[in-house]
């Protein structure tokens, strides 16, 4: 008889990964990567799939543009240590799109290597706010992004 | 009549308070300090935090402690930018005390500055797990710990 | 019979110096401060250093600012490891102003601690360039810096 | 008639280069990246160089080794800012063998991209100093390594 998937490993479908090979001064001194390390590796999957999903890269308020996303909420789950000479594996997807802010699953994975088997090393979920950096509001999530995650995804993001 | 606190600002006394200068760095190009910085912010508080309750330093697995405390999950409500030029003040509290693990507030504050008038920056919630690293497995938290903590924050912590 | 100071240890008086704090996550696996974060202390340092020569926070090209300086070369020697735990001493000093750049020394100390003796961690010179970001070249070091870093070290500092 | 190589820019072929995608707090305020981030790309490039040579990834001492190579001295030159969403390109090669150390030259360029045209962005040498954590001394460069790098980089590499 299966075992249920554990709702906390954040199971179920990633369209979305990338790799990302740890820098040596991602670890600390207790030997592996710090903690604070994940919110980085998550960024860089945030990016990447916002890229992936506009088929161009997300305008950034660092690069001129007025209207943006804003990490609002992160809760990150420490499940295993990374090491230095690992290349990691980050999954995201959209959970749910609400009028102005959306939620963001993340799996953190390392692959069986000379420091340990094949395993889960972080998930992660998040919240991200649409905003105006000219009005300092934010804004309604643009139609044409919510078009095209639902087509990445392939099923409803949309709350209602 | 008073507008009753808002319990996502983690409202309530921390006696524990240190500061902490924006190093340069700690910006991107947005302009304000990376969201992964925060997680370092609250290490330094947790660290301090236990330094101040214990009366010397945590015994860290970098520094050859078999017995050390792991972070297993960590939640960021980002509220506010802060600004290289800024001192912000980090506030750690334990909050409850279990058998294996203790959960731990966080606030960060800006005092009023020429980048921005006094304002919650971000606060955090998060679980640290007793660990033996040598049979590596959970331990329970050392009754001197409870004992320490439980004086320091002048209230009962363990749960029953 | 004394023994003449090694040059290469950058002899000699720095009237500035600051303390800095080493961040858990600016170790390595290693188990002592990375490489790289030494040019985050010595950022710091030449921050500082123009905050108390000037009288004010050097204006950033990050905050607006079209004329800045540029770091256009630094050369680090690492002369012993630094552990978390430790507060750091960073020594700035401007060496020689030429036309539009000016070089600069940085001496980087660890006071005796449980993690060593009192001991010179590493040694930086550096070249900066006054620089404006509205032309894109290089300008000639403002006078009234001349006149406030030679007050401040109390010695002329220009060319010729 | 040609215009000789400038010495700064250390001409000459490199045969080890690999690429490093800028994250984006590798940036600060200044809107591009830090420039104590470069030490971390060279760090990338120096693991990587001797992993390509030696045909094994370098014991380091963060994982039980108690033989590894220190860095002793690191002088870098900033030619041209790099920006979040560039993949840079790091060349790494030995210089010279000395009897306990070796000096390394490095070259980090930027492809043409919508930031900017294809770019030098940073030089860089390294002194290196191999090391026994137990003795606590320099120890002489292992003739296994000297004969990889001479056969790798094709040339005598030894003084004397």
């Amino acid at each position: 008889m299966a075992v249920p998937p554990d709702p906390r490993d954040l199971p179920g479908p990633f369209r979305y990964r990338r790799t990302i090979e740890v820098r040596f001064p991602d670890t600390d001194a207790m030997g592996h990567v710090n903690n604070a390390t994940f919110l980085t590796y998550i960024e860089a999957a945030r990016l990447g799939y916002f890229e992936a999903v506009m088929g161009r890269p997300l305008p950034l308020a660092a690069h001129g543009a007025s209207e943006s996303m804003i990490l609002a909420e992160a809760r990150l789950t420490f499940r295993s240590p990374a090491y230095y000479g690992e290349t990691l594996t980050v999954e995201a997807r959209v959970g749910r799109i609400g009028r102005t802010s959306f939620t963001q699953d993340y799996r953190v994975l390392a692959p069986a290597s000379r420091y340990g088997r094949a395993r889960l090393v972080a998930v992660a979920d998040a919240v991200q706010v649409m905003y105006d950096y000219t009005s300092e509001r934010p804004i309604p999530v643009p139609e044409e992004m919510i078009v095209a995650c639902e087509r990445y995804e392939g099923r409803r993001l949309r709350d209602l």
